[in-house]
C-alpha cells in the first residue's frame, strides 16, 4: 500500500514512516519542508515539498495514497492558546480544505488523523480517560483537534472517506526537539545531559501520560489494517508519571543529581491525564511495547549524537 | 442594564429585544442590517451598523453592554454544510474576533450565545436530549456552534468572561421569514395560508422540537439573571412535533385541507430530536408559556400581515 504522511518531516512522521515501511508500505511525505537527515530517511519513497492541504499539488505527485497520515500541525497548545485565530486557519481551515480536495480528486484514502489525547477531553472526570469521557477542552488547540474530529466523522457518514481518530498522549523519543515549547521529555534529557538546571512547575506532582514515538508509529499502522466499528482510538502508556518521576528516571539513567528551578504552578494544568488504551489493546490489537525507562536511554541516546 | 444584542435585526433579534426591553434593560441592535420595520421596534434604544466581529466600531458607541447577546450567524445548516469553509471563516473566527476585541476593549459583559440543540448532540442516543448527552454534531452548523461554545467557557475560565449558552430548538413564530432554507412552521404556515401544497420529505413522521420565539426572548432575559454554576441550557419546548402533526395543525386553525407533495426522506436526517428542558426550568426557573396552537395562530395572524 502507498502510504501518504502529511506532515512527514516532523518528529512523529519519522516514526510514523518507520514503522509504516517495516510493515511494507510506500511511504511519502508531504510537508512544507524537507526530511532531515536524509540518510536516516531509508523508510521515504519519495516526498513533495507543499501545503498538506493543497491536495491537487502532491496527489498526483505521489500517485495517490492507500492510506493518508494527518500529522500536519501549524501549532502547538502553547501558541494556540497565544492566537486561537491562527491556529484556526492553519489547522482547521487546512483540514477542511483537504477533506474538500480528496473529494474532488474522487480520491477516498483511509484518513488516519493524529488527535490528541491530553487535549480533547479537558479536566478528567474520572482517570484513566477512556473514548467516552466528555470532550470539553480547556485550551484552544483542543478544540481544533475536536472540531477535525468531528468533520472527519461527518466527511465518512456523507461522503464515505473511511477515517480512524488516534488520540495521542504526550510523545517523546528520539527525534524529539530538545528547544521546542513542549515536549518535557527531550527538554530535560537534554538539559540534563549538558548539566543545566531543570524548570519545573509547581511541586513537580502533575502526571501526564507518556507513550513512545515508536509505539505511536505502530499503532498507526495497527489503524490502517482496522476493520471494526469505532472510529476513535486513546493512544497512550495507560500509566502515568509525574514531573518529579522524570527527573529520578533522568538521575537513575545518568547516575548524577539533576539541579532544579521550582516555577510557580499553572492553575489550567489539570492535575492528572492518562488514557485508557483498552480499546486500542481490544480492537487494534495494539499495546505499548517500550517502557519508559528504555525509551529515556534510546532518547538520551540519540540526544549524544546532537550538537 | 444595557444590552446590546449582535444580530439583533434578524427574526430572534426582535423576540429577544422585545422581552428584554419588558424587562427594563436598554437594547441595543449590532448587526449590518436594520431592524426593521422601523415603526414596531419600540424595544429598540438605538443601533449601529457594523460587523458584530469589529468590537471597536460598536462598543464605544452603544456605551459598552451589560448583558452581550450573541445571536449573529452567517450561516443556517444547509448553507453550512453546503460551504463549511465560509461557516468557519464567518461564524468561529468571527466569534473568535468578538472575544479578542472584547479583551481589548477591557469589557466583560456576560455573554449569551445562542446555540444550537438540534445540531450540537447529533444522533440522539437517547430522547429527551440532556446538556450532558454526547455531543456529536452531524453536520458542520453543530461543530461550529459546539466550538464555539467551548471558546467561551475557555475565555471565562482563563479571562474571566462571564457567560452562558442557549441550546435552542426550532424556533418558530411571527417575523420567521416564510421563503427561508429553513424553519418549517413559517414556510408550512406561509404556504397553507396561501393554498399552496407543502413538500413533505418521507412519510413526515420525523419528530422536532418546536419553541415559540417569544419564549426564546424570555429564556434570554432568565439566563441575564442566573447566579448558578451551570453554564449550557436545552431551550426548548421539552415534547416533539412531526411534520404531520403540524401540518394537523395547520388543518384545524386554518379549517381546510391541505394539498401535499411527499419528496423522498433526507438519509441524515435523525428521526427524532427532543430536548429535555428541567435543566432550564430549575436553574433559569424558565419554561415554555405559549403552546404549539397559540404561537401558531399568531404566526398565522402575522403572516396574515404580510405581502
Amino acid at each position: 500500500m502507498r502510504c501518504v504522511i502529511l506532515g512527514g518531516a516532523g518528529f512523529l512522521g519519522r516514526h510514523v514512516g518507520t514503522a509504516m515501511a517495516a510493515a511494507g508500505n510506500e511511504v511519502w511525505s508531504v510537508d512544507r519542508v524537507t526530511v532531515r537527515p536524509a540518510e536516516s530517511a531509508e523508510w521515504l519513497a519519495g516526498e513533495v515539498l507543499t501545503d498538506f492541504s493543497d491536495v491537487a499539488s502532491w496527489w498526483p505527485r505521489t500517485g495517490g495514497a492507500d492510506v493518508l497520515v494527518h500529522l500536519a500541525s501549524t501549532t502547538v497548545p502553547a501558541t494556540a492558546s497565544a492566537d486561537p485565530l491562527a491556529d484556526v486557519q492553519g489547522n482547521l481551515l487546512g483540514s477542511l480544505r483537504l477533506l474538500h480536495g480528496l473529494r474532488q480528486q474522487k480520491a477516498r484514502p483511509r484518513l488516519l488523523f493524529a488527535s490528541s489525547g491530553g487535549a480533547v477531553y479537558g479536566r478528567p472526570q474520572s482517570v484513566p480517560l477512556a473514548e467516552t469521557h466528555p470532550t470539553l477542552p480547556m485550551g484552544a488547540y483542543g478544540v481544533t483537534k475536536l472540531a477535525i474530529e468531528h468533520y472527519l466523522r461527518i466527511e465518512e457518514a456523507q461522503h464515505g472517506l473511511p477515517q480512524r481518530v488516534l488520540r495521542l498522549s504526550n510523545p517523546y523519543g528520539p527525534g524529539q526537539r530538545p528547544h521546542a515549547v513542549q515536549g518535557v521529555v527531550a527538554v530535560f534529557a537534554h538539559r540534563a545531559l549538558h548539566g543545566l538546571p531543570l524548570s519545573v512547575w509547581g511541586d513537580g506532582s502533575v502526571v501526564r501520560d507518556f507513550v513512545y514515538a515508536g509505539d505511536i508509529g505502530r499503532a498507526f499502522v495497527a489503524a490502517a489494517q482496522h476493520a471494526g466499528h469505532e472510529r476513535v482510538f486513546n493512544i497512550g502508556a495507560g500509566s502515568g508519571l509525574s514531573v518529579n518521576d522524570i527527573i529520578a528516571a533522568l538521575e537513575r539513567l545518568l547516575g548524577v543529581a539533576i539541579a532544579q528551578e521550582r516555577q510557580p504552578g499553572r492553575p489550567f494544568d489539570p492535575p492528572v491525564n492518562v488514557l485508557d488504551t483498552r480499546r486500542a489493546h481490544a480492537q487494534l490489537g495494539w499495546q505499548p511495547a517500550v517502557d519508559f525507562d528504555a525509551g529515556l536511554a534510546r532518547t538520551l541516546d540519540w540526544l549524544r549524537t546532537q550538537p
